[in-house]
């Protein structure tokens, strides 16, 4: 039953967030019944439908005939249904098809979801991420005939920005589009498509970014919709290869050819970058949620097979189970609350996206900045640790393919890659919101920290906390002063967001109780600051 | 030309290593001229016969064909050609048909050849320990026919030590032997056992702990040489399956089941386990350099990778180098240096053990004992660690087949789960060699460490490492007085281990020259410690 539990553990700990108190003042929609409800359906879905395929999805894997991508036997099937639940437009307005449900609430359930069958989730994820983007930007008209139909999984939609030389560095992408007469015409080639075709959805819309200028950099890129078919007619665009991937092999990773391919403008010309910024957000947020998923379901088959698993004690007496040896006891707790601190960090920054929307919260949207690659960066690494840390618990057996480990974990490692790399995520919370943005983000998540803390009473782990954040701020203080050398704080910039971690982890373990994790995120911050002298 | 590379970094190294200097004098085969002429070999080798085939091994893979092993095409060829060039028996004894070079030249051989293809060195890997545990264990017959067709790669050999019920633990084993008139028949069954079955050679000796006697734990197993068959008849050993694997496909991990096999008995009954000694040392060694074989690979890639891959830069200039950005440059260095640091530590504990086996020389055992759970378990953790790393500096193509990265990531993931988890390593390094043996291989340790490092010169560097040395003196001193407190101790028992290991490499360091690594090291020694708190 461990997609109830984590269901369970996610209500825990939103009734601990005290954005999550705040909203609930704000959606009288939410309250705890029904929102108990929408969790034990997801874990419910989650495990009947999705989980299922998980394996199946890594064995056969998607691949190519006849020139399209043909995804493995039920993904179609599972990706209706999902759609039809609603699970797909939750989040997405009500006036296109979703239901309009709090970000907050996707950040619960997904984890869900993500944990069942990662893979398949990869083309729900980029279907409601162009369902956001095309709500913000796009026009009334065609906003109001595709977001309905991705709401509902009927369509699909993909997001398209890399190219072979245009990876982290967007702006050097090369793919035009041209003016001719009252169309858009695409020309250029997309890599790295998550489900950038296949055979679950009667339509598929890109939503990608060409140039529109030459002005150098991104701002001669615009932002178009571009679907695989007009009025029944193919537009222009050619499938050229699938990635041999280490993990993920449900999902089909694409490269496509556009040649002269009709586009809708969306939103702004030259303005493409910018108004990909919330729907970034959204995926940066996901990510983190997909990595959380994949630790829950680790952790609960580690803690469970080290309570089976009988090995060790006294040569004259049975054997003890394993979880009773110190060092395996360690192996689980650490891992256990990294997860449970990365689950409250999701909970905590998916409320705080909510309230600044419905507040229009300028503070919270610095700390949402501040957060965002750290939820990014973090629950992605975790997914991958606790994946790697769980098959070190089961040992040999954890190793084969007998158990799901060693999927989740090649599945967990492109997760500090696609949506922004670790160094990417380190990049911007230095140069970006430490930087530019003069520390707001800081400010605020040390002020939101700090009240928490301390209201949390006058014993040694609160202090403790009080004071790490006094020594974390210093720190920032130095990392601040570092931006004259520049290249001498970038080499720390990895460092620096490690501590800034350690020390949202401590404020989190308190949070959930967890008082005797204090030190070991005090520990972490000590050694990541060193590293940053 | 990476692996000529890799031969001349190992030289370089070499020279650098005092025992080396020290066995130099002893053995006068080994001048400097006879030692790069075989490296140099070994990297022509490695790279010409045994790397064409890791990713055939990979994607094909073994399987099970008519109750037996099949090996993926070119193993067996392979496997001949090594045995014939006399890299399997380099140093057996000269008697017994090998080479009798010293274990520093096999150690300083091995990473290269692990790096072309590590699923096939594991045949290589079992059947030159077995060669080794002949020799010390057998008598003169059994030694006579045997090792010398072992050494020649003729036939080939298993250990098998794990059943089901006994991994760990290995006194839990159940099966047994029975003396029947003037043999020796085995039943029980064996798992996790590499090469347990294959194509490659004419016979396959089985070296195989038994129960002879039920005294509990480990004191009534017996060591076994059971072969597959005798005089052409097979001996009543079935396989039973071969484990599907996140990696390391090309090495068939076999269950066998052993009815009324006839066995040799090697050495004294009830002697089984203590006779293995020598053989699990060889074999903790042998991991640590596979871990360094796959890290060596994996961090050429990342570098080459990052001086020809182009982005970022003003996005009006040319994009640059990937390696100029300051936060790939630090990946990049931090991965160097830990690998090279593991490269210098196994070329001085290979030549301790060297050292001590011809100066019959105590204080070097104890040296030896220290040591070896530290380079299996940073050994094996380094390759797994690189290629991870290693990945994440190609970003999305790291993740692709295209590149071997995801297979050494997959291949590297069991080696610290083999021969000894973590887990095993650091309760071995805390209760046997702090606790049991009273810590005189730590003593051992600080004084080798201590007299090179004073003799490094006065400068910072050589001072920062002094001072740790003193303070990891202390911390040995607080975990030696925790055995009053076991399992408060054992709980810690991983932190300390990483703790002597940053102790280690930062000696290792300094070695080497790099002295701005010694803060990183000093900063991960400080963090271990806290965690030891």
């Amino acid at each position: 039953m461990s997609f109830a539990d984590q269901a369970r553990r996610t209500l825990d700990i939103l009734a601990l967030t005290p954005g999550w108190q705040a909203l609930k003042t704000l959606r009288s929609d939410c309250d705890d019944e029904t929102v108990a409800a929408i969790l034990e359906e997801a874990a419910f879905f989650a495990e009947g439908v999705l989980a299922p395929l998980n394996t199946v999805g890594d064995r056969i894997g998607a691949s190519v005939v006849d020139g399209r991508v043909r995804t493995p036997d039920g993904f179609a099937d599972a990706f209706r249904r999902y759609g039809e639940a609603g699970w797909l437009g939750m989040d997405v307005a009500d006036h296109l098809g979703g239901q309009a449900l709090p970000l907050t609430l996707h950040a619960a359930c997904a984890p869900l979801f993500e944990r069942a069958c990662v893979a398949l989730m990869m083309a729900a994820g980029s279907t409601r991420a162009a369902a956001h983007l095309l709500t913000e930007a796009a026009d009334e008209a065609v906003a109001g005939e595709w977001v309905p139909k991705l709401a509902s999984g009927e369509w699909a939609a993909t997001i398209c920005i890399s190219e072979p030389d245009a990876g982290s560095d967007v702006g050097r992408l090369r793919t035009r589009a041209k003016r001719q007469s009252d169309q858009w015409l695409v020309c250029g080639q997309k890599i790295w498509i998550s489900f950038g075709d296949h055979d679950m959805a009667g339509r598929i819309g890109h939503c990608l970014l060409a140039r529109t200028d030459d002005a150098p950099g991104t701002r001669g890129i615009s932002l178009f919709l571009v679907p695989n078919h007009i009025d029944g007619v193919a537009n222009g665009i050619t499938l050229e290869r699938i990635e041999g991937k280490m993990g993920l092999h449900g999902s089909p990773t694409c490269a496509l050819r556009f040649e002269n391919a009709r586009g809708i403008l969306i939103g702004q010309e030259g303005r493409g970058l910018p108004q990909l910024f919330t729907m970034i957000e959204l995926m940066r947020l996901l990510t983190g949620c997909q990595g959380l998923g994949l630790a829950s379901a680790a952790i609960d088959i580690a803690e469970a097979y080290a309570a089976d698993r009988k090995q060790g004690g006294r040569p004259d007496q049975p054997p003890v189970p394993i979880n009773s040896h110190p060092d395996v006891k360690r192996q689980l707790w650490e891992m256990r609350v990294a997860t449970e601190v990365v689950r409250a960090a999701v909970l905590e920054i998916a409320t705080a996206m909510d309230l600044a929307k419905l507040k229009q919260d300028e503070e919270l949207k610095h700390f949402i900045g501040w957060m965002l690659p750290l939820i990014k960066n973090f629950g992605a690494d975790l997914g991958f640790t606790v994946a790697s840390g769980a098959m070190q618990v089961l040992g040999g057996a954890g190793y084969t393919r007998d158990w799901p480990l060693e999927q989740y974990l090649r599945d967990a490692r492109i997760m500090t890659i696609y949506e922004g790399t670790t160094g990417m995520q380190a990049l911007d919370l230095l140069t970006r919101r430490l930087w530019r943005d003069d520390g707001k983000g800081l400010s605020v998540f040390l002020k939101r920290a700090r009240a928490e803390v301390a209201s949390a009473g006058e014993d040694k782990a609160a202090q403790d906390v009080l004071a790490l954040l006094g020594e974390f701020e210093q720190l920032s203080g130095r990392m601040k002063a570092m931006q004259s050398d520049a290249d001498a704080a970038l080499w720390r910039a990895d460092a620096y967001m490690r501590a800034v971690w350690a020390a949202a982890s401590a404020w989190m373990a308190l949070r959930l109780g967890l008082r005797e994790a204090v030190p070991f995120y005090t520990a972490q911050f000590t050694y990541q600051s060193l590293r940053c002298r």
